[in-house]
C-alpha cells in the first residue's frame, strides 16, 4: 500500500537539517541490492537522548548503545538493516562495537559518541566483511542532501520511507526537527522493531531533550500496536547540535512546550506513517476511548480494542461487526457498564446505550477511505486516550510466514 | 481442518450416559438447514456447576444462567448456535429466560434448574418465533443416543465436533464422564467464545464438583489461546445426575482425585481439539516452558510465546524462525537470560545457550506432523508451564473478514 498524502520524501529546500550529512549504500547485506547500510553524522558533537525496546531480550546494538547513552553525547549512528545482529551471543555484541569503532576511526572521533543501530532478521551474524569494506565508502559519501536515501536503507518490510519534518520558530530563527523511522511488523505495544532517528539544529540542554522525547514518544510510538509483537530492536534516538547557536532550551525554558509539541508532532506523524504501512495493513486505524473514569481505563480499553484480531479482521473485511469491538471491550478488564456504551465508526453511531442500530441503513462510503476511526464513549467518565493500529489482512500472514 | 485420530464421534455403546437424553433441530437460526438447537436433560435433578466468561460483558444466557447456579441444582440446558444473543439488551434477556421457562413448561419442571446457553453473532436478537416453534419438538425428540447431533449443533465456524469421554471404575461400578464442546475463534485467555457441556452418571457433592471443574479448566480451557480475543459468552457447565448409585464423591473423599483425573482428561483432550480446530489452523501448538523460577513466570513466557502472531505465522509457514521465540520470550516481562535460553522444535535443538544452530541441517520431517510442541528451557529454575494454541493462517483471515 502507497499512501496518498504521506510525507515520504523532502523537498530540496527540506532536506538541509544545518551540520547532519547521510549517506548510505548497498552492502550486500539484504539481497538484490537494496540500500541496507547508513551513516548518519552531525559536524559537532550533539546532544543525545534515547529510549530503546523494554524486551528483556535485547539485540547487541541496544547493548552497545545502552552502555554510551550515560554520557548524553553523539555525533554519528551507523545502521544496517536486513540482519538484526539480535540473539548472536558474544560474536553479535563484539560485531556491533566493531562497528562503532570503524566509523569512528573513519571520521576521526572517539568510538564513545557513535551509535549503533541494526534491524531484519533475528539469529544471524552479521556479514562484517562487506559491512567493513562499505564504511570508508560511507564516509567518503556523506553529504547534506542525501537523508531520503538513508530514509529508504533502514527498510524491512516497509512499502514507503517514513520521514515527517518541521520547523519552528525560536526567537526569530528557523530550527528545523526531521524525522524518519522504518516500522512495519512487531511493533506494539512500546515502540518495537521500529527505529526512529530525529535530527535537530535547535540547541536543546540534554535533561530538556530526554525528557521531550519521553513524552513525544508516550505520545506516538507507545500508542501504536500492529500485531502485539514487541522486538529486540527497538530504538528512537534524537541528535541536537545546536547549528542554531539559540540559547539551549532547558526543561524550565518559556520555548521547552514549543519544542516538545514540535518533537510530539514529528513523531505521531511518524506512528500514522508506520500504522498505515502495518504488514498487509490497507487501513489505518484510529481507536479513540473517551468518557472513562481515569485515562488508565481508557487506555486499556483502547488497547483491547486496538490488539484484537477479530476487530482487526472485522475492518479488513469492512464489515460492521461492532459485536467484536464491544467483546474487545468486555475482555479489557476495566469495569464498563454495557448499557452505557455508544460506538461510533467514523462519526456514524453504531451502538447506542449497549445496543445495535442502524444495521441496515450503513453507508456505503464508511469504508472507502484509508482511515478509520473507532470511536468508544464509555459513558462513565471525563478521561480519554487514543491507540493507532491498522486492519488484519491475509498478506501480514503471507508477509510473516515466509520471512526469513 | 479434519485432524486425524480425533475423536469426535462416539459408538453406538459408549453414546449412552445413564439418565441423560439428548435432542437437536435444524430451527432456522443458522443458514442452509443447519442444526442450530439443541437440548441436554437428565431425568433427575443433578448437581451443577459451571464457569462462565471473565468477560465485563457478558451474554444474556450468561446472565440468566448466573442468577440460577448458586442453587447448584440442573436438569436441562437449552443451546442454541447461530446467534450469540450478546449485545441484546432488556430483550435478550427476556429472551433468553423465555427459552428456559418454554423447556421447562414443556419438561414439566421448574425453569430454576433449565440453563440456557447461546453462541455466534454477537448483537442481533434471537428469532424467538424460531425458537419457540422448535422446542416442544426437541422435547418430543428426546433420545439416550443422540449426544453426537448435540455436538454437531452447537457448532459456529468448527470444522468438527469435539467429543472426548472417559470411564473410571467406582468401586466396582463404571461410571462415566463424556464432554462435548464447541471452539474455533476467540478463545483466549480464559476460555472463549468456547461453550462445554460435560456430563456424568457419578454421584459427586456439589462442592467436590465445583472444585474438580475449576481445577480441569485450570489446566485444560485456561491454558488454550487461538487469537487473544474473549467472548461474552463463554461457559463450561457440568451436570453430575449421581445415575451410578456410588457413595457421592465429596472433596475429601478417597476418589476424588481419581474423579478430578478424569474429568481434567476429558476437558484437556476438547481443548487439544479445540487448538486443532482453531479457524483456519493447520497445525496444533504446545508450547511448553521449564526450567523457570516460578509457574507463573513459566506461565507468562508460554503465554507470549503462544501469543505471538509472528511465531504463529512462522510455523504456518514451516519456518525455523527461532528468533521470533526469542523476541516472544523478550517481551513477557519475565527476567530471563538470553545466554542461559535452549529452544527445541519436537525435540530438535534449535537455539543452545542463547545462539541459534543447526541452521543447515533441519530435518524436513519436522513440520510434517499436525502438531509442533515448542520447548523452551529457560534455565533459571525447576516450575513449567503449557500452553496451547494453533498456527495463524489466510483462512483465519478469510474466515473472519467475513463472518457476519
Amino acid at each position: 500500500m502507497r499512501v496518498k498524502g504521506v510525507q515520504n520524501k523532502l523537498s530540496m529546500s527540506d532536506k538541509i537539517i544545518p551540520g547532519f550529512k547521510f549517506s548510505s549504500i548497498s552492502a550486500g547485506i539484504k539481497k538484490a541490492n537494496k540500500k541496507d547500510l547508513a551513516l548518519i553524522c552531525s559536524e559537532t558533537v550533539a546532544n543525545i537522548a534515547a529510549l530503546f525496546t523494554t524486551s528483556k531480550i535485547k539485540a547487541a546494538p541496544v547493548r552497545v548503545n545502552l552502555s554510551k547513552i550515560s554520557s548524553k553525547k553523539g555525533q554519528a549512528i551507523i545502521i544496517n538493516s536486513g540482519n538484526a545482529n539480535a540473539c548472536t551471543g558474544t560474536q553479535g555484541l563484539r560485531d556491533a562495537k566493531e562497528m562503532t569503532e570503524m566509523v569512528a576511526k573513519e571520521l576521526g572521533i572517539s568510538p564513545a559518541i557513535v551509535y549503533v543501530a541494526s534491524t531484519g532478521i533475528i539469529g544471524q551474524t552479521l556479514p562484517m566483511e562487506k559491512i567493513k569494506i562499505s564504511i570508508p565508502v560511507l564516509v567518503e559519501r556523506l553529504s547534506y542532501y542525501s537523508i531520503n536515501d538513508v530514509a529508504d536503507a533502514i527498510m524491512t518490510t516497509d512499502t514507503f520511507p517514513k520521514i515527517s519534518s518541521k520547523k519552528i520558530d525560536i526567537n526569530g530563527r528557523r530550527g528545523r526537527i526531521v524525522g524518519i523511522a522504518k516500522g512495519a511488523g512487531m511493533i506494539c505495544p512500546n515502540m518495537a522493531t521500529m527505529l526512529c532517528f530525529i535530527l535537530t539544529d535547535i540547541s536543546v540542554k540534554s535533561e530538556a531533550l530526554d525528557r521531550a522525547l519521553r513524552e513525544a514518544v508516550d505520545k506516538s510510538f507507545n500508542r501504536l500496536t500492529i500485531d502485539n509483537d514487541m522486538s529486540t530492536n527497538d530504538t528512537v534516538l534524537i541528535m541536537a547540535n545546536g547549528m542554531l547557536k539559540n540559547s539551549p532550551i532547558g526543561k524550565n525554558s518559556p520555548l521547552y512546550y514549543r519544542f516538545e509539541s514540535a518533537l510530539s508532532e514529528v513523531t505521531y506523524n511518524l506512528s500514522r506513517m508506520i500504522a498505515m504501512d502495518g504488514e498487509g495493513a490497507t487501513k489505518l486505524v484510529e481507536v479513540i476511548v473517551r468518557g472513562a473514569k481515569t485515562e488508565g481505563d481508557a487506555e486499556k480499553v483502547a488497547r483491547a480494542i486496538a490488539g484484537s484480531l477479530l476487530v482487526k479482521t472485522a475492518i479488513y473485511g469492512k464489515t460492521l461487526n461492532w459485536g467484536r469491538i464491544m467483546a474487545a471491550i468486555g475482555s479489557s478488564g476495566v469495569d464498563v457498564k454495557e448499557q452505557k456504551i455508544n460506538i461510533y465508526l467514523n462519526d456514524f453511531k453504531l451502538v447506542s446505550k449497549g445496543v445495535g442500530i442502524n444495521k441496515e441503513k450503513v453507508p456505503k462510503e464508511l469504508f472507502s477511505k484509508k482511515e478509520v476511526t473507532v470511536m468508544v464513549d464509555l459513558g462513565l467518565g471525563k478521561k480519554e486516550a487514543m491507540v493507532l493500529t491498522c486492519d488484519l489482512t491475509e498478506e501480514y500472514i503471507k508477509i510473516n510466514a515466509s520471512y526469513s
